[in-house]
């Protein structure tokens, strides 16, 4: 039985200036709750944080989320842009133990049908210990473009990783589960 | 007002052991300088240089061209395929501060259409100080598709990096400006 | 005539825990065999091993198919996954001294049009002295995807890294060779 019953834990890290600042308000975070809530059916609970874009300060989130909360997955929102002050990548590169190419060239390719600019996206992904690390735009209409796009990876992925078993809301997603573990009921 | 009627400063480098020597006629940077030509409507200025096939050079080139000529966007033509001699990644690696991967992804992806041999270019992108900077490959025919493919992406991004307004000209490549500084006029 | 008469040499690395215990039967290695032997018309030759998952002992079978054995062509099947014990990729980042991120990218975007979970594979590429290592999947069906797929590419990148001259069985794959050389008889 071992994961059945167990809860699965996302940390929702918001990396924005002006939002850590409280001058302008967290909308990444909340998308993607919200977007999570629609497409997970079983049991998930949320750790949400606001940090500057700040390599040091990210850094510390992620390693925080995947070794003291022990999130299984870990998503960013914001900071993958050119600007100066986007940084989220380069911090991200710095924890991951393994990389994932495949979810920023798809994540890129989809959002290159909306807008001639996706190109600028930087983001990457990977994994640390148990946990799948993923960074979001900042938009939430590119969120919603860009993690519906790759849930169906994230899914097997969790089921690699050993998490807790993810239910998914029929008709959100579509799922491929070659590592899901028979249930034991 | 600030960046209006400043020039848009471009530096194109050429990257070729033979045209470097005079034995061979360059053919991309002018390709380059033609294409830019007939988009910008707005003023600008090109520095055009020829260096050969060899990492330190190159990489003295482009750290010129973004420190000290203060290019906006400085594309490198040549050197990007995989015969022992072509480095122009590798130099373009080591001077960037901020990776763009969307770059290389989008004009392998534009050339794969045309030859099955595309995934055998490496060009990459990225951005260091206040420059874009960019491989496209060393066949003018190519550099054509290639360059046409991200510039889109360039004009906004020259626009995130407070560069001098660039204007388009009509109906040459599509446009999307959200970062684009309003005219004082 | 240089390289006509010559044979080219092919590496196949199997790598595999479980198939380097004697525990499963390498299904990987046979498939890459079978599938070159269709399309390679000119002679070549392979030399196959099966290795574990362990960083050190691939980066040794990599390094001796390319400097001991001389083979031009180095595959590898396994390993690419996200899960702990799949460091091919991290292994083959090691020793590569040129890296083609296209054939990465478009053997996910290759898998990604069957199953939406491709984007898992952290299949990479690149040059090693005279030797194109390229990592493909574990399984069988997907290995004839993806190396169908960059094989018009590989026959170029052998072209130009002065291999042996290859010829292509007619109506297997498409071919573009502006690199090979002219026959002297």
């Amino acid at each position: 039985m071992t994961k059945l019953g167990k809860t699965l834990k996302v940390s929702i890290i918001t990396v924005s200036d002006r939002a850590s600042r409280g001058e302008y308000e967290d909308k990444g975070g909340p998308a993607i709750r919200e977007l999570l809530g629609k497409v997970f059916a079983s049991k998930w609970e949320a750790d949400c944080v606001i940090v500057p874009d700040e390599v040091d300060v990210i850094k510390d989130a992620l390693i925080n989320a995947s070794e003291n909360l022990g999130s299984h997955l870990v998503v960013t929102t914001g900071g993958t842009g050119p600007a100066r002050r986007d940084v989220t990548p380069e911090a991200t590169s710095e924890v991951l133990e393994k990389t994932l190419p495949g979810f920023g060239e798809l994540m890129r390719a989809v959002s290159l049908k909306i807008v001639p600019t996706a190109i600028l996206s930087r983001q990457i992904a990977g994994i640390r210990g148990g946990s799948l690390i993923i960074n979001l735009p900042g938009k939430p209409s590119a969120i919603e473009d860009c993690l519906l796009a790759v849930l169906p990876a994230v899914v097997d992925c969790l089921d690699l990783l050993d998490a807790p078993n993810v239910e998914i809301t029929k008709g959100s997603v579509p799922t491929y589960r070659p590592h899901k573990k028979k249930q034991s009921n």
